[in-house]
């Protein structure tokens, strides 16, 4: 039985799960319609759509869908920060068509300062489904905007933000060592990577911006297949990430970082930290419907008795 | 009396010089036309047009024109390479109209590997300029994508890229800290130029890539305004350029590197340089320019009788 609804909203892409009351999802539906990239009609309708011949029941949105460019700016949590406090910061909007859709507060890390919106959820979902790793923990969540979070009794103590994803992106679509080169699939992911990887960990502590030209210098010269500079640049790029965390006092060698996140990204930092060493990290999937799912039950239960904890039906 | 001509032929821009005998500019031409924004007619043309009016004679060009993506790939010429070696290495292509063109060939350091095209031209001129320099001397050539040259005994011996510049303009234009924000005038360069370049400084050696979201952070919390991220964002990344190549064994404490390059992009540099407590480095303006002609001037005294060595009237 339908009991509620997450809603996974990104800069670039949008996913909503139908929960029963266990949390199992009984239907998932995934549109291309992240905040940048709406339909003409906006978020109303775009929400309209997604959630179409689904019951009226409690509704959860997560990640930039509250964010200054979304659909209403909720203000951040501060850190620390735990399930509850994200609870006490819902923000209730109603659609047009009447559906009301609580918003998730993001995290701000006065420390940084840093923000994040949407990893909170899938901090929460990782710790409901490890619960062990509420005493004391470290996650990574790689992404267009990976965030390196502590976790300490359950709580996010603090955060860090690495543009990997979004720089990736960037040089492969616009810069001068993108132009000729294509996508390569995850299957052939091999020693391009690697090299890159290992590259980014010889480049000690200068980093690897004084390396990145060389993917152009080692294609002029045959030395890197034209189609294998996209891996090469991934492994750069990612091992810089393990480098300059390894650097840095975040990548604490006494704890064993968790991944979060997808499974082909995830696995691109698990191949990376084994060639820096480190002791292979396990991989969380499907974090953030678990995250929604828990928030979702969490604040029905706590919530006056108005508000809606069963399903209605709708059009 | 115009006596040569010197073309000065990158990805972005195109600009010719025609010089006297002495290698004083009688008229500068430029033209938007760089190798990856022609005229739909092609290099032909934009030669055409670019030279309408001067004399035939002498003529050399420098930079992406030698390029695969150029309008004829020439060889590198291998590091340690100086201006003879250059000299060697010029490959004429005839233009449509009839005219010969030699162009310089780029320097290939096998260590890196890395390459250049154009940047040897104005270390040629830098050392035309300053000949205290061939000795032994360090020169930095910020750009799209900057150069660290190490100069000796009038050779290049070996050099680095660092793409700052191209870093810098994919996070302005299409990343998410660039989206609200609009590009400031040099003379507005002020607190939060230097904020960013001691941010680079403060992240030791972990780098940069770990504190560029904090643009976005500050940014939110109205603690940087949104038309001074650009410059926060020019200094953290110049900066990191500073910070990286003094971790590595680039820059050499007991030598003043030098400049060359635009005024106010070296200004840029020179003003981060202080904030690192390292000598202010001189800046050297006009080096391709002086470049290109010392390779003509020289190239034609040692060039057989047949090639011209002065100038022929032409359409």
């Amino acid at each position: 039985v339908p009991r509620s609804i997450g809603i996974d909203w990104g800069t670039s892409s949008l996913r909503a799960s139908l929960f029963d009351g266990a949390g199992r999802v009984l239907e998932t539906r995934v549109r291309p319609w992240g905040i940048r990239s709406l339909p003409a009609e906006g978020f109303d309708a775009a929400l309209s759509d997604l959630l179409s011949g689904w019951p009226l029941c409690p509704t959860c949105a997560s990640g930039m869908v509250g964010s200054r460019q979304g659909w209403h700016e909720v203000p951040y949590v501060d850190a620390p920060a735990n399930a509850d406090a994200l609870i006490r910061g819902l923000f209730q909007v109603r659609a047009a068509n009447g559906r009301d859709v609580s918003i998730i507060p993001g995290v701000r890390d006065s420390a940084g300062p840093d923000v994040m919106r949407g990893e909170e959820t899938q901090v929460i979902g990782a710790l409901v489904q490890h619960p062990e790793l509420a005493i004391s923990s470290q996650m990574i969540l790689p992404g267009t905007h990976s965030k390196w979070v502590d976790v300490a009794d359950g709580y996010i103590v603090r955060f860090t933000t690495v543009m990997t994803g979004e720089i990736y992106a960037l040089l492969h679509e616009h810069s001068i060592l993108g132009t000729a080169t294509r996508t390569t699939t995850d299957a052939s992911l091999g020693e391009a990577f690697d090299e890159g990887v290992r590259a980014a960990r010889a480049s000690g502590n200068a980093g690897v911006l004084t390396r990145l030209f060389s993917a152009r210098a080692l294609m002029l010269e045959g030395r890197l297949d034209e189609n294998k500079v996209s891996d090469y640049l991934s492994g750069l790029l990612i091992g810089e990430e393990w480098r300059s965390m390894l650097a840095s006092d975040w990548l604490q060698q006494d704890r064993r970082p968790v991944l979060i996140g997808d499974e082909r990204l995830c696995a691109r930092y698990h191949r990376a930290a084994a060639l820096f060493e480190i002791a292979p990290p396990e991989i969380i999937v499907d974090a953030a419907a678990r995250g929604l799912w828990h928030i979702i039950a969490r604040a029905s239960v706590d919530a006056p008795p108005r508000a809606a904890t069963h399903c209605e039906s709708t059009n």
